[in-house]
């Protein structure tokens, strides 16, 4: 960083990314200049410490303006002027990232084809100039056919969906503009990914987690990170944004990069913007550097920040104007109330319908202890899972612990491990997972637990009882094994082959029979980083404690043989 | 919050305080206006929104210029005149914290009468008018004795430490001024430690975490959360610093309370603050809402944001001029380049030595994980633990596993957990702490090993092996039980007596005399929410492959009949 003389960074574009990233610059020892034609109701106008030039974002005379006196030039929406960066790149303006990644990028066209060519993933597509080559592209991919504008085109405007071929020359009308059409394959995804990607000017780039992006009429409305997909796939999903992005020569700044997950969970890559992203706001409460702060780190030839989370999970809801200020902030003040939520307002008015107002980030420990937060948000802007066909539950959080045991005979013991889980409020998954008979399920159950977010296994099994030592052995997760008794040795065979493991796969080994301890101790696990079950497992210690001292008040009160007869003959412990 | 009509707030002083509130207003849709001397070279000159007044804090025609307009009045400074403040009150302007706080805190002795008569807990003092007063306080409180002025002081300006009672004269004449002087006695603390709190209009208050705030010449140099000290400690202070602001009728804002923390781990009130503070910068990166934000939700009247810790540990270091912008940015570029630092540039010039140009806040997933950035910071900016006279680590963060054995005879065997703790890198602590024969010592080391940052324990016990299952019922973390081998029972005495434990109290039960497992059980307990020390396990997993695989290919290449020869007569494996 340079103090002495910070640099300054002009925007193209005082919209609400122009804001957020002015809003991180003064402490970075960055001054920004901004150019937008909003005049004083442009969210950015009033913030950007250097100033601010009214005029149009493709004005090639606005946009000298904006760059005198900026040590870069940098923009917070692709859909501005190639040939004037270029002129400006022609003057000696150092634009980040240079006018050949938006010429890239913003037809969509040839966006495609460069991503062809650099070998990443995508859905099938061609070029439609007229209404016969629509034809032909249905005849080719099937319908439904995906028709979208090359150009200019966000939030699912410039996008038409053609069902029947009837209405190919509507739909070609509708999404037809200077920049022309093409048309895509039909994705059946289950699910939208994304991942910000960002570069620096020494070429080195690094990714952000990837996020499952909830849309709903093509605009993006909810943010969960990490993403509910497999690792595999959430690691699948990095690795193309992240080539997609370095394919692009001298590529810089922060890169949003939506993808399609498909049912055998391949990833597609479906769009690029070259800005912060509505599916990176998040990490400007959950991770170390945000995607605003490395924006400008990037463009300003700074080292990167970090990009991991630093929380268990985080979540975005957009909100979007309702019509009046009264309904759109609902949300807000309902956030406001939450213990970890952070609201983003982005200053606009008015709050005309469907119109990005601002958002809310929110952190956990985990993404099961998300879910109240988000569900209550997600009601109060209006959205519920309905229509989705699963029953008002598409996104359920993985759960912290996952109970396994080798036969069903094992879940009257079993399931006294859940009833705990369950009133300590831990999310938790049962499956019924064999060493001996379903081998290849428990090896994957094991090499896969880790990546859907489980934190601790608990496997019970009888007798000759390989499970939880086979799932140890497979997993870099803590195992607890539950030995259940059998009726030959009594859980001793059990015991031994569970506890006695060999150097190098440790099974943490409960009493026999005693899987309500398992889920105690799988609770004490998730409790050493977690404050609130902490403070419930301390109470729960404080109430057992209280059920002793009862017992011993209610022995002085009727005497040793009263108590002993109410007891029955049974030598186990009365209610009191 | 009200986005139709935001809410505008006057800030009395446009410092970096002043700066880094007006930076979160936007995002809650509220507007800053900043009243400061400092012209252009102001810190908060173009930051806030609503604009900025030029002039003096005490200044009444000013302050009326500043009120113009705001819904609420604030300060970011305590020196400011208490008459100007009635007098905008007087006029109808809403002052938050009200004229009578300020009144209470700015006069040292004022302060310390009215938190002597809350009973709040209180370093000696005593008014000293004069030297006369000055030699009787020496003669009560003895030698060295502190004397302060009672106004105007900060960062150890106003205060003198009279050693010996020739120089009483001297030291009253180096801090007496029109506001006077008054004597406390000495503290022989061990530490510094400061809670921030906030307290809503409504009178809700909430504490941030206590922090240790480690000085050097009177100056906060390094934060550290959570404090370094008993867990007991840490809440004493969280209950003397909101019992201290919650006795201030109408006090409203974000409260700085600094206090001391002494041998015998009592907690005594040193000063407050009545506006965000040195120590409580860390909230910044390291809580849901930070300071900051608290404070302008306070004064503005809405509810209160989270103030819990949403990451392990946090570290704040202070940027002071060197004297050179050069030297002065050294650290700021070092914290650039790392994972979990943000950096956090005031925006002043020229670097005075000394001056407060910036800091830097830190995170980590636990206290022992931080310390490696912490230690390089603090190189960068010439900080050094000699001359504490305790060999350079006078903050030593917490261990994150405590390996406790009934008999040093079992050292031999635990020290396999040791080495695979230090193998990873995990910090850890150990001690022979016996069941039987120090009942009394397993008491408080169990009681107390949450509290001080542990988050997991492994014991170790052989024959009738007590020590894992009654450290167990009085800790709420994981224990792992090891059960050393013993010579009458090869070690199955050992096992029964540590893994059956009754329900509602578990142990982690792991082989007989498998110490090693323990240490991996304990890493794959604390990597269940670390990325790090996930990879970390995963790499020794596929090393154990590697090394059965390099077996396989030598008992391949040399025949079963040589492969035993070479492993002699013991059975072992051989290495290859």
């Amino acid at each position: 960083m340079n103090a002495s003389n910070p640099p300054v960074i002009g925007i193209i574009g005082g919209g609400q990314l122009g804001r957020m990233m002015a809003l991180e610059a003064p402490r970075l020892s960055l001054r920004c200049k901004v150019l937008d034609a909003g005049g004083a109701k442009a969210p950015c106008a009033g913030i950007s410490e250097e100033g601010y030039v009214e005029g149009g974002l493709k004005d090639s005379e606005k946009l000298k303006e904006l760059a005198k006196g900026c040590d870069v030039v940098t923009a917070e929406i692709e859909h501005i002027s190639v040939p004037a960066l270029e002129e400006l790149e022609s003057l000696g303006v150092n634009v980040q990232p240079p006018s050949s990644v938006f010429k890239t990028i913003q037809d969509k066209l040839v966006q495609k084809d460069h991503f062809a060519k650099a070998g990443v993933a995508l859905p099938r597509y061609m070029d439609t100039p007229n209404v016969e080559a629509v034809k032909r592209a249905a005849e080719e991919f099937g319908l439904p056919l995906m028709l979208k504008s090359r150009k200019e085109g966000y939030d699912g405007r410039g996008n038409c969906v053609l069902k029947s071929i009837e209405d190919a020359q509507k739909a070609f009308d509708t999404v037809n503009n200077p920049g022309g059409v093409y048309a895509e394959g039909w994705v059946d995804f289950v699910d939208e990914l994304a991942v910000m990607v960002v570069r620096s000017t020494t070429g080195e780039s690094k990714c952000y987690p990837t996020v499952s992006a909830i849309q709903r009429d093509s605009v993006c409305r909810i943010v969960v990170a990490p993403a509910r997909a497999p690792e595999s796939s959430r690691l699948l999903a990095q690795l193309t944004a992240k080539s997609a992005i370095d394919s692009m020569p001298g590529a810089t700044g922060v890169f949003g990069v939506e993808l399609f997950i498909c049912r055998d969970g391949s990833v597609l890559l479906n769009e690029v913007a070259p800005r912060p992203h509505n599916t990176g706001h998040y990490t400007q409460d959950a991770c170390a550097c945000s995607q605003f702060e490395n924006h400008l780190r990037a463009v300003s030839g700074m080292e990167l920040g970090g990009t991991d989370l630093i929380v268990g999970a985080a979540g975005m809801v957009n909100v979007l104007g309702t019509g009046d200020m009264e309904g759109t902030t609902a949300a807000l003040k309902l956030a406001m109330s939450m213990e970890r939520a952070a609201v983003h307002w982005y200053g606009k008015a008015p709050a005309k319908l469907g119109r990005k107002m601002g958002h809310i980030n929110i952190t956990a420990d985990s993404p099961a202890e998300m879910e109240k937060d988000l569900k209550a948000l997600m009601d109060a802007v209006g959205l519920t899972m309905e229509g989705e066909g699963k029953g008002g539950d598409v996104f359920p959080p993985p759960p912290l612990v996952g109970v396994i045991m080798g036969s069903d005979s094992d879940l009257p013991c079993m399931s006294a491990a859940c009833s705990i889980l369950k009133e300590f409020g831990v999310h938790f998954e049962v499956d019924i997972v064999s060493a001996h008979r379903t081998p290849v399920k428990m090896t994957e159950y094991a090499k896969e637990a880790a990546g859907r977010g489980v934190e601790v296994i608990i496997a019970g099994a009888g007798g000759a009882a390989h499970l939880p030592g086979m799932v140890a052995s497979m997993t870099p997760l803590p195992v607890v094994g539950v030995p259940i008794k059998t009726s030959t040795l009594s859980g001793v065979d059990s015991l031994h082959s569970i506890v006695q493991m060999p150097r190098g796969i440790p099974v943490a080994t409960v009493a026999i029979g005693n899987a309500q301890n398992a889920g105690l101790l799988a609770v004490r696990i998730l409790a050493s980083t977690r404050k609130g079950l902490r403070e419930k497992m301390e109470a729960y210690q404080r109430g057992m404690k209280e059920v002793v001292e009862g017992k011993s008040e209610r022995l002085k009160d009727i005497g040793y043989e009263k108590y002993v007869e109410g007891m029955g003959n049974k030598g186990g412990t009365v209610n009191v």
